[in-house]
């Protein structure tokens, strides 16, 4: 009986687990936003919002629909701890590497990369990560917390190693972090062709906050700060990558019921599809 | 590798069709082709607003959650035309009825119903169908149309005939509706207690159209009409409905994306709880 | 070439000022001169909202359709002072009723009620005015000024005098306002049925400032007031007054852009419907 | 220099701590709540709102202006733990007590009440707790968790005893829950005015968690739940109280943010206005 | 009686139609039915927010207020079917610029350029069309539909002739579309001092789909795209086409209900300001 | 007592009076009296967003933390008469500049910046005022008034003198007005380099009207004017001040209710935040 309904897949992702290379998974997780939650209701928000868009983008030349992609739906979550939801995230990103998949993760909150990135590091050691973010999220603890939002890219740091964290659009911090940011990469010397080049063949996982946007383009969000980028600022930012040899990519702190006009939703949609047309492009 | 994930059902409708009398189908039709809603996001959001409810009801004493009910998702509709829409939809209620499965379909507009009744008809031919609606939707035409939101209860009155449509709620419609309905039979004279008593043990389908409800209540409508019911009416007119054979349901006419706050989605499922609660009971 | 174009009128109110015994006429003013509204965006919001009723009333049992009514459109001011403005409101009631005309005005704030009572006063000497508020804008001045909407109903007073106000709804005041109702006449004496076999055959006008509505009903206004009358008790209250010799009204104190939902204008509109059946049906 | 400035009290609570029998204290705190947090900017948004509330309120004919009320703003939270945080409320409770304050505390969430009714038992002894809510909160435990806003109750019960919690406008909560409640007392036998004879001159602290209120009235809040109360209906059973022997009140679960329109806040501050006069006259 | 009341136009467009050159009219066909808007209620919230501008334009050095214009107000569509609302708007066209008339249409949605172009390419052959818009517009078909606002450019281009339509602005078709798009002329070989350059002397017809402007500056759309134009690069880029021969324009696609800011209104007013500006400087 | 009480300041502002060479002060007047806003609303809705903020400024490279500047809260108004609340504006600023204290005044309407610039013109006859705006405010009468929102910065040139007003992002104003900035100074030869050299250590007064902004960063304001400046471009030309000799700020036109979102709030938080450091850095 079920085929004939439709499953609430992101635009033309409906094809089955075994024959995609890629997979979509909502990760519904948001226990540890201090300001405002609401990362929880954000895959099927951008599902949801993806029917708006075309198939094809202009600026990749490049349609998903003739892609095998598979839409795994949304991670189950009981009101759990936090520790035993990290150890499930972990585990199904294990089974998707170990079934030679890659994935792109729609958070929730940003923690959920933490467990991505220990697993993804295990199958690539050399591995590279580019974050886009407002944030540093960087400390070393936030509210007597290891692990949190705050932390969770200095818990990556700690698996990938200095000088393996690249890191875009950061404008809030302490001076704790932005010290530490000098440290592991003199911030204005990058630029994304100077990157690209340097990574080469490199194995390299992205992680887009999608805070790094101005709160005027994506307001949706726990912890908007004033003075991000355009939505075409991150577009041109990703499309220089796409000749890198894409990994993995995680997309996270949609909040959605806090846009009621729904345009958040839809920004988060559109650079779903571009990661999806690289991570295919790559694989 | 499904197992794993959360489907986004009704509260605890996580059963397999074969072992569930009782059937949930999302039917997001709503004649439009733009992407502003829109009731065809009415489903979703009823599942997810049902999050924040209790299984159990009060009113009801009675628990969703032993309950076998499945919640097969979403009709897929492409963008055809309304004649192949209504028809899949009457091939859809056909099978549920074959397999000896009860249902609540959940809207999507008020014109579903009418297929709907075509096949319950079939299989009940002493069908009365109890409907709750702010307007008649009696007229014989609308904008040069038969079937649509606007004539749809005048199609099902074709269909039952005389003596078996009982509307309740009714403020609004033109003064040829209001004489209809005179003739139908005098509105004054029906009270819910009578209603039952009188329709003993016959099947009954009931259709709520949900802008009965005050726009305060439930201003996520399409049309909204100021002086309705309030919650509590609706739910104890209903609930007084529990003892009949009650033999399939529909819900209608919820936009969610006209309501920021989420209050008309969860009034939604709030009712389709019930309702279930009902149906179930008397399977 | 005017004739082609559509005239924004309220629902079927087409005909002309001469053919017409019953005017509409919109009174934008709301003694401020931002931009952000603002009462005076009421009389339009209430035009747009009409088109979504029926023209058809059934707890009147009558019909907007074949009635001759002329929607003259809105008094124009510029941002003249207070005085002016009163002056040209009362000038123009003046011509209206020269002509024999019976009148609805859509204000605006409550302060117009003033100047219409003052030229309806000299033609129905034996004047009875009705309010319905919940306020009572009884008090003698308000931030120093005579003439305000928190003063109106006290000038109002003056004009009738002691017996000829009828307050309904009244829920907010000082202790002195509610002192000088007492003294007016027993607030808890009132009840419609009385009212209405008191007043016989003389002339009445009814006044409706809608923040008698609770605010869930109607949030557009300047200043709600939690614990209000639903829409069903004000409509009911009005068609008491059906058969009393009612020779004006004034709708008063929506704004429309407080409520984005556009519910408040659709409520202010069929208040307006009934309203003018009520009128028109005396005449 | 302090002196002339303006202090965001509410209304015109601005008599010093010292003088005010009476005193007013936000309590910020949101720790628990599971689906929609956000009450910890109630307190600041009831005292702006209480700015557009006369100061008389007709039911009680008392009037805010000349009573000696001390609004001492709201209790400062690091983001500490949550026993800290129940430890300092309970603190605080204490010295008012100590120094013979009656209190009124605004949430913040429902969990506030427990650690006042800890002190408040301690000084009275024979207290009787009256409860407002459209959740029992009588869990044992809530995912895990003893102190919650969903065992809240639960906690209270055990330290005032069976018999000395009335619950007033339960309409959700588990089976469980309900069969308590039953124990507890027969909720069918109550009704206000037996309460209140039954009471005498025994010791009575409120809670109003204002969730009890329908959420057409009362969306701003973190788990709205369908068919609740009017705005009158709890005034008015709140007036009924107004002789019996009040030794306190708390506020809970508005949270602004959810309700732009801003009546949510107005509706708390006006229940806070009642709450006051109800408080003073008994002290 | 008329003559003292306010017409609600645009701005100071009070001139009567036979001393006017210039012609405002709006349009509001947005071929949906149901309540909900709609790119219907566009040119009235157009006229509405155009009050809170100046009526001088300091990057055109040019002040709307001793122009003679004349707002026509819109037409009128009783909820006819679309060939004969096609019809219409070509029919008050053709009287228009019989009559020696410069216009501005504001839409409604897009596909009311079609009947436009009809008219005044019969009168101007060598017309040219300046497109800004987000999206291609050149489908060949939309759901079966030739006439349609996914259509609509392509139908123009099917009047106009390849090498006679430019567009700006877009970021989202069909890969079939940005073919298209290709062929009709390089788009990267665009720029707007280019194309001012080559068309000299040539009528020029320019179509604004308010859409072109990023979702943050312009939510009030219907099918809004992220990544688009800020203000300031639509107002530079028309004001590059000042001095060519405009001999009309319209203005098309916003939705005001989708906005309750009312940003999006104003933003449409202010670039009809800008237009009207240009048009009549080169009348 | 009250030691213990969160005190609602701007970040870190909490020294004591005596301690701090740097004062914040709310001046919540905007001139209406109704209860909608309303900047009066922004110091408390600024300070309330401000704790979503870092102290640590990254472009400034500096921290407020460990700063000595005291939050004194608002100036409290009764709705007196204009003139004695700017004689009461003018009485506290001169208080403040007798005890060598630096201010940042937090508005209220543009009209504060007069009284504020009549005392602190008579401390630094030499005052070099830049205004960021997107009104030039130069009107010599407003609706026949000499002292508005609207005629502020011309009462403001009447005491600096030609060649000491710089005016920045002006975008909207009457044809003499831009003709008045003409004489003024060329505005076309300003830039933020150019004037900081030119000044070198004159004492310079800062006022910031909000709108400025982009409607789409900064919804939140009476008067939007489409085609501001992003938040970066008024962030990096405030930078440019930062050396210097800077006496004086204020903040204005912020009006938070409308701007659900609660973006605006945070916009002028952090620019309020950059202003501080660059005061203190100065003093």
């Amino acid at each position: 009986m079920r085929r004939s309904f439709a499953k609430a897949t992101f635009l033309s992702a409906h094809q089955t687990y075994s024959r995609s290379p890629l997979i979509i998974l909502g990760c519904p997780y948001d226990g540890t936003s201090s300001f405002r939650p609401g990362s929880r209701f954000a895959p099927n928000s951008i599902r949801k919002a993806s029917r708006a868009l075309e198939t094809y983008s202009p600026s990749l030349e490049a349609d998903l629909q003739s892609l095998n992609i598979c839409d795994l739906g949304d991670l189950e979550f009981s009101y759990e701890e936090k520790t035993k939801i990290l150890e499930s995230i972990q585990k199904v990103a294990r089974k998707l590497l170990a079934d030679n998949k890659k994935f792109i993760f729609l958070g929730g909150e940003h923690l959920i990369t933490f467990p991505l990135i220990q697993e993804i590091h295990r199958v690539y050691p050399s591995l590279v990560v580019i974050q886009f973010d407002a944030h540093a999220d960087l400390r070393e603890e936030y509210l007597g917390e290891k692990y949190s939002h705050a932390t969770v890219m200095r818990r990556v740091l700690d698996i990938v190693g200095m000088g393996n964290l690249y890191q875009f659009g950061i404008r809030s911090g302490t001076r704790e972090e932005f010290q530490l940011m000098e440290k592991i990469k003199k911030l204005s010397l990058w630029d994304m062709g100077g990157v690209v080049e340097e990574l080469g063949d490199r194995p390299v996982y992205i992680t887009v906050d999608l805070d790094i946007l101005d709160p005027c383009v994506f307001p949706g969000t726990g912890t908007p700060e004033p003075g991000g980028w355009s939505f075409q600022e991150l577009a041109s930012h990703l499309e220089k990558l796409k000749d890198l040899n894409l990994v993995g990519c995680d997309l996270v702190e949609l909040s959605p019921d806090y846009d009621s006009s729904g345009i958040s939703s839809l920004v988060g949609a559109k650079i779903v599809r571009e990661l999806l047309l690289m991570l295919y492009h790559t694989h």
